[in-house]
């Protein structure tokens, strides 16, 4: 049996708000949990009550998040579990700082096209971003700066959501990591 | 075997500065790493420099770097990893909030007079507390409220530093953590 197996991974999610990060990782945390894997979800929800409650959407801030997100990431990955986390983490230079800092990170570029997005955002903050009352709204006044080699690409505008799941637990397998 | 040894804890130490928190934990890291116990050590220095490095030492912002490690401890400990920390977490009701929210939360008081921290104190604290150049200093310009059923009491003005991991560790053992 490959001894990476046991190992812990980071699962990192990224894309633009509404790309479908969330639906996404959701599901394959319970698959993944229903193979006897520990699993820990990481979100923005989640981490802004929490950990990040201090902290708001301006460049300087977003890094900050990815900071401490990063150290937790680092602990549990390196304990063997599974850590799956959904950021919009528009800056390729703090994911990459992750990347270095994590235990078999794994980059999964949700690409989907701003206009679909858009479309899909039941809370209307794209709206709201684009009258200016959401500031530093990433798509629409903040930048998307997107990964350059990511492991995983899933374009959610083609795939359905079990193509998506599947496609990473296939990457998942052939890394090793399952 | 008892199911409970699959499961995360965690050793919560606490006490003035210079008690011997650090060294008891470094070394019990060790004893249960041999043992193969997946353990995570968390002290000031690690989380000061990373997690909390906008967090001074009011007690607002005491209670807020205790939140974040205890939002750690949870999914560390949830996920069967043997977290142990070294802060001296001065206010009874946030050690009870961490106590709440984490799998087996098992508190330890080094309880060691301060006369004797005061002359351990190698890096001279103690004295820069005395003369207000820092303020907030646990036991002398800062309250220590102390655990009233703290799992664990260690002695470190009397006991080796054997002795208190052996305790400790017995503790774990008569709890089913071991």
């Amino acid at each position: 049996m490959n001894e990476r197996i046991k190992e812990g991974f980071v699962l990192w999610f990224t894309g633009y708000p509404c790309s479908g990060k969330t639906t996404i990782a959701d599901s394959l945390a319970v698959m993944l949990r229903n193979r006897g894997k520990s699993i820990e979800r990481l979100d923005g929800d989640i981490v802004r009550k929490s950990l990040s409650k201090d902290l708001g959407f301006s460049r300087e801030d977003r890094v900050e998040n990815i900071r401490r997100i990063a150290f937790i990431s680092k602990l549990l990955s390196r304990n063997g579990i599974g850590v799956i986390t959904t950021f919009v983490s528009p800056y390729r230079f703090i994911r990459d700082m992750v990347r270095k800092d994590t235990t078999n990170f794994i980059e999964v570029f949700v690409d989907c096209p701003l206009e679909e997005c858009r479309k899909r955002d039941v809370k209307g903050m794209y709206l709201l971003a684009e009258k200016g009352e959401i500031k530093n709204f990433t798509g629409i006044s903040d930048p998307y700066e997107k990964p350059e080699r990511p492991e995983v690409i899933l374009h959610t505008d083609k795939e359905t959501l079990q193509e998506s799941c599947e496609k990473t637990i296939a990457y998942l397998k052939g890394n090793g990591n399952l």
